[in-house]
C-alpha cells in the first residue's frame, strides 16, 4: 500500500492545524464584525497561500502546501469530504415543508429572482465572452449558461444566517425569503448539474451528456419523493432500534457519500448528491435537533472551515485581481437579481419596503457562487480571473445584504442581556440579607464612576419594587426602574448564598438577582431584556450553575452557551 | 497542484461510503449482543480486505480499495486523522481529579496489572522472539519492550463503556477500576512512546533517541499541568466572547492538530499529542457536556468506524492466522493481566470477589492494544501474523471482559421500562374517559392471548389505584400492581387525548398512562420501571412530543433517545 511518510504526516497535521486555526479565527472576527464567517476564513486561505505567503516567504508556503506532492492529494482528498459534507449540512436546512406553505408568492419571487439575473448573465456573457474571461478551450454556449446561473444562485446558508441575526427567521416575511431562497437553491443547483453535465471535459468514461441530465433529473425527483417517504419511516425504526445517536448518525453519513459516489459517478459532482440527500433528510420530522446539530456543528467548525481556507490555496488573488471585471460582475449581478425579486415581490402584492428588503436580501451568493465557482475552474470552463472575481462578488453580496435589508426594515435585533452587563457590574458575593439593602448595594455597584445619583436611582427602584415585588421563579429576582436620561441599558448581577425575599410567587428566597435600569422612553428593551434573563435562568440546573461562577468571565460564558443553544431550537 | 482525477473521486466516496456503512452496521449488531461496537468495525474491514472480499471478488477488492494508488494514499491520510480525532476523544475521557481521589488504592492495582504483565510479556519475548514473531530486521530488546507494553496496556474506552453496561459506572467499584484504567493507560502510552522513540527507523532526519524521549516527557509534563491549567483559564474566555460552540470546537480540534504534529514531528506518532492534549482539555470543568458529546458522536461514528474497518483493509486474517501463536498469546496476556491486578487489589484490601473483578475488568485491551499494534507493524517492529494475534487478543478480552466480571459481582443491570413494552401492548387512542374505564381497558389489552384473567387483574390494579392514586406530575399515570404468577413485567401504554383524572398532585388529567405488571417476588423491579418512567417523561415538553407518537416505533423510538440523552450527563 502506498503510505504518507514520517515527514508528510508531520506536514499534513501542521498544515491542516494552522489552515484551521487561521480560518477559525478570522471566522470569529468577521462574526464579531455581523459579518458571515465565510469571509475570514477565505482570507485565512489568502493569506496562507500563494497571494501573501506565497510572495513573502516561498519557501514555507512551498513547505506547508506543496503543490506536487503526495500532500495535495491528500489534501485535495479531504477538502472533497468536507465540501460533500458541508453541502449535505446545506440541505438539511433546507424545508421543503415551508415552501409549500408560502406558495404561489415565494414561487413568484423566486421566478422573477432566477430569470431576469440568469438572463442578463446569459447575454452578458455570450456577447463579451472575453470580457468576461472565457477560457480558450471552453464551449461559449456552455460558459455563458454558467454565467446565467452564477448570477442567479443565491445561498440558503448565508440568508438563513442574515434573517436569525435581524431576528426575522420566524416572521412572515423571514419565512418567505427562506422559501424563495429554497426554491433558488434546489433550481439552480439543478440547472448547474445539467450545466456539469454538458461539459465535455467532465464525463469521462463517455457517459452520453443526455444520459447524465436524465439520471439526475430521475435522481433528484426520486429522493425529494420515494426517498423523503422512506426515510420519514426508517429514522423513527433506527432511534428505536439502533444505539443512539450512533444509529442515526452513521446511517446519514452512510447514505451521503452513497449519493455523493452516485452523483459523481453519473458525470456531475458528488455534492448534489450529498446536498439532495440532506434535503430528504432535513425535511423528515423524525430527524432529532439533537442529531442535526451534532452533524451541523462539526461540519461547520472542522470541514467547512478547511474547504474553505483551502479556497485560498488555489488562486492567487492579487495577480489575478482584475478591479473592471469585479467591479462589472458585482453591479451587473446585484442590480440584476435585486430587480428581479423586488419585482416579483411587488407583482406578489407586498409593499415597496418589503420587496425592496426581499430583494437585497436574496442578494447574498456566499458559499454557493464561491463552490459554483471552483467547480466551473476545475471543469476548465471559467479561468482564474473570472473565479476571484466570482468570489469577491459573492462575498461583498454576502456583506451588504443585512444592512442593506434593515434600511427597508423597522430593525428588530435579537436583545440579550449580556449585551448590557459589564465585569465592574458583577458582584459575586453580595452583602445585603434583605430586599432593600440589595437594591442599594447593587444600585451603589452601578452608579460608581457614573453621573447617576445612588439616592435617586435607589429610591426609583424600590418604589417600583413595591408596587409589584419583582421574585421570579427558582430564585431569580429582577428588580428594576426606568430611567429618564439613561441612553442604553445598564444591568448588574449579584449572588446571594443566603437568598434574599423577594416575595416570589413560588416562595423561593432570591439568589440570583438582577438590577436592569433603562432608558424611559423605551418600553421595548426592558420587556426584552426580562424575556431574556426569564428564558436563560428558566432552569433550577442553570441557576445553580451560574451561582458556581466564581468570575464575570465564567457567569458570562454560562449564560452565553445556554442562551445560545436556546435560540438554535 | 496534484488533483485526483474524477474516478478516483467516485471511487474514494463509493469505498468510505461502503465502509462507514458496512463497519457501522456490524458495529450495531456486535452491541446488540453486547460486545463492543469496535469488534464488529474491525469485522467489516476483514470482509471488505484481502480477508474475505480479496479472495472471493479480488478484481472488485482491487477496483475498491487499490493498495499502489494515489486513494490508498487519500485513505492513509483519512485514516490518520481519524486515528488522531479518535485518540484526542479517549484522552477527553480521562479524569485526572477521579484519580487523585481514589490515591494509593488505584496506584497500587495499575502498578501491580502493569509490572506484572510487562514482565511477562517482556521475558517471554525475549527468550523466544521467533515465536512471537520478531522480525528479522528488528531490534530484539525493542520487541521485548514492545511485547511487555503490548500485555500490560488495557484500553480505557472500553472498560468505561463495560462498566457503564454493568451500571457501576459511578459506584466506588467503577470509579477505582476507571482510575486504574486511567493510570494504566497514561503510563503505557508514555512507556510506549518512549520505545517508539527508541526505533531508530521511526526516526528519521536523525533526530536523537535521547532527544525525543527529552521531548515527549518535556512535553507530557508540560500539557497535563501548565497546560491544563491554561485550558481551564482559556474556556470560559473562549465562551463569553467566541461564537458558541463556534469558538471551543475550533479551538480544540486545531490545538488537538498541532499537538500531533509536535508528537509526530519529535518522532513519535501524532496520537500522542492528541491524546495528552484531550486529557488535559478533558480535565477542565469548564468544558461543557454539550461540545465534548459534539466532538465524541461525531468521531465515534464517523472516523472511528473509518479507522477500524481500514485495519481489515491491511492484512490478510486467514493466512497470517497463527493458532498456536493467537492461543499463547490470549492466555497469556489474561493470565499476567488478571492475576497482576488482583493481586493489587487484594494487596490493598478489597474482597476477593472485588480483586477478581477489578482483574476482568481490567483486562479489556479493546482499540488501544490495535491501534499499538499498527504502529509496531508499521515501523516494522512486528509482523502480520503478530499483528493478526494481537488484534484478536484484543478483541477476546475486550468481549469476555464484561461475562466475566458480572460472575464475581451482583448484577445491577439498568432497567428501562422499554424493554418490555411491546407493539400489541401500545394503545394509541384511548376510549375510556374516567379513571376505572381506563384501567379496565388497558388490562384488556395486555391480558389478551395470555392466561390473565382480566377481572382479576383489573380487580388488583384498581385496588391498588384505591389505596394511593398514581396520577404524576405533568399528565402521567402508572396504575400498577404485583402479580403473583408473572415471570418478567409486562408495561401497556395508552394516550388519552381529552385526559382522564388520576388524582394526580398538580391537578392535571393524566394524558398519557402506563399500566405496569410486575411479579409479586421482585420489589426491586416495580421501582425501577417506575423510576425510568418518572425520568424520561419528567418534562412536559417530551410528553407532549411522545403523544405525537402515531405508531408504536415512533413511541419508542423517542423514549429510547430522551432515556439515553438523560443516561449520558
Amino acid at each position: 500500500m502506498s503510505h504518507l511518510s514520517h515527514q508528510e504526516i508531520t506536514i499534513l497535521f501542521f498544515s491542516l492545524a494552522i489552515l484551521l486555526t487561521l480560518a477559525r479565527f478570522l471566522g470569529e472576527v468577521a462574526m464579531r464584525f455581523h459579518q458571515p464567517a465565510i469571509l475570514g476564513e477565505i482570507l485565512a486561505g489568502i493569506l496562507l497561500g500563494p497571494t501573501v505567503l506565497g510572495i513573502i516567504a516561498p519557501g514555507i508556503q512551498d513547505f506547508l502546501f506543496p503543490s506536487e506532492k503526495h500532500l495535495s492529494l491528500v489534501l485535495h482528498g479531504l477538502t472533497t469530504v468536507a465540501i460533500t459534507l458541508f453541502l449535505l449540512v446545506a440541505g438539511m436546512e433546507v424545508d421543503l415543508s415551508s415552501v409549500w406553505r408560502q406558495g404561489r408568492m415565494a414561487l413568484m419571487i423566486s421566478l422573477f429572482g432566477m430569470i431576469i439575473p440568469f438572463a442578463i448573465g446569459f447575454f452578458a456573457a455570450s456577447y463579451f465572452p472575453q470580457f468576461f474571461g472565457a477560457q480558450m478551450e471552453a464551449d461559449y454556449f456552455i460558459f455563458a449558461l454558467f454565467m446565467g446561473t452564477a448570477f442567479s444562485i443565491s445561498a440558503l446558508p448565508v440568508i438563513a444566517k442574515t434573517m436569525m441575526d435581524l431576528n426575522l427567521y420566524r416572521s412572515d416575511l423571514g419565512m418567505l425569503v427562506i422559501s424563495v431562497a429554497i426554491i433558488n437553491d434546489i433550481v439552480g443547483w439543478l440547472i448547474f448539474a445539467v450545466i456539469l453535465g454538458m461539459m465535455g471535459g467532465h464525463t469521462p468514461g463517455g457517459m452520453n451528456v443526455s444520459h447524465t441530465i436524465f439520471y439526475i433529473l430521475i435522481f433528484a425527483v426520486f429522493i425529494l419523493s420515494i426517498g423523503r417517504w422512506l426515510l420519514d419511516r426508517i429514522l423513527p425504526w433506527l432511534q428505536a432500534h439502533t444505539s443512539w445517536p450512533g444509529g442515526i448518525l452513521g446511517f446519514a453519513l452512510s447514505c451521503a457519500l452513497f449519493c455523493a459516489a452516485f452523483t459523481e459517478w453519473i458525470g456531475i459532482h458528488a455534492i448534489f448528491g450529498a446536498f439532495l440527500f440532506g434535503v430528504a433528510l432535513g425535511d423528515s420530522r423524525h430527524l432529532r435537533e439533537r442529531t442535526r446539530a451534532t452533524i451541523d456543528q462539526f461540519v461547520s467548525f472542522f470541514f467547512a472551515p478547511l474547504f474553505f481556507a483551502s479556497i485560498g490555496l488555489k488562486v492567487n488573488f492579487i495577480t489575478n485581481f482584475d478591479l473592471l471585471l469585479v467591479v462589472v460582475i458585482v453591479v451587473t449581478a446585484t442590480i440584476s437579481k435585486v430587480l428581479g425579486c423586488t419585482w416579483g415581490a411587488r407583482l406578489g402584492g407586498l409593499s415597496s419596503n418589503e420587496s425592496w428588503a426581499i430583494g437585497f436580501g436574496m442578494n447574498s451568493r456566499g458559499a454557493m457562487e464561491i463552490i459554483l465557482g471552483l467547480l466551473a475552474l476545475q471543469a476548465g470552463v471559467i479561468g482564474d480571473r473570472t473565479f476571484v472575481a466570482l468570489v469577491i462578488m459573492a462575498l461583498l453580496t454576502s456583506m451588504s445584504s443585512g444592512t442593506l435589508m434593515q434600511r427597508f426594515l423597522k430593525p428588530q435585533k435579537l436583545i440579550h442581556f449580556y449585551d448590557f452587563l459589564t465585569a465592574k457590574h458583577f458582584r459575586c458575593r453580595m452583602r445585603a440579607t434583605e430586599r432593600q439593602e440589595a437594591v442599594h448595594e447593587l444600585v451603589r455597584v452601578v452608579c460608581e464612576g457614573t453621573n447617576l445619583n445612588p439616592e435617586m436611582v435607589s429610591h426609583l427602584v424600590w418604589n417600583r419594587e413595591q408596587m409589584a415585588p419583582t421574585g421570579l421563579e427558582n430564585g431569580v429576582a429582577i428588580p428594576n426602574a426606568r430611567l429618564q436620561h439613561l441612553m442604553i441599558p445598564i444591568i448588574a448581577v449579584g449572588f446571594s448564598e443566603e437568598g434574599i425575599d423577594f416575595d416570589a410567587r413560588d416562595g423561593q428566597l432570591a439568589k440570583l438577582i438582577f438590577l436592569i435600569l433603562t432608558p424611559l422612553d423605551d418600553h421595548r428593551i426592558q420587556l426584552d431584556i426580562i424575556a431574556d434573563i426569564a428564558k436563560i435562568f428558566k432552569q433550577s440546573a442553570v441557576i445553580e450553575k451560574a451561582m458556581e461562577a466564581k468570575t464575570y468571565t465564567e457567569f458570562l460564558a454560562l449564560a452565553k452557551s445556554v442562551s445560545q443553544s436556546a435560540d438554535r431550537i
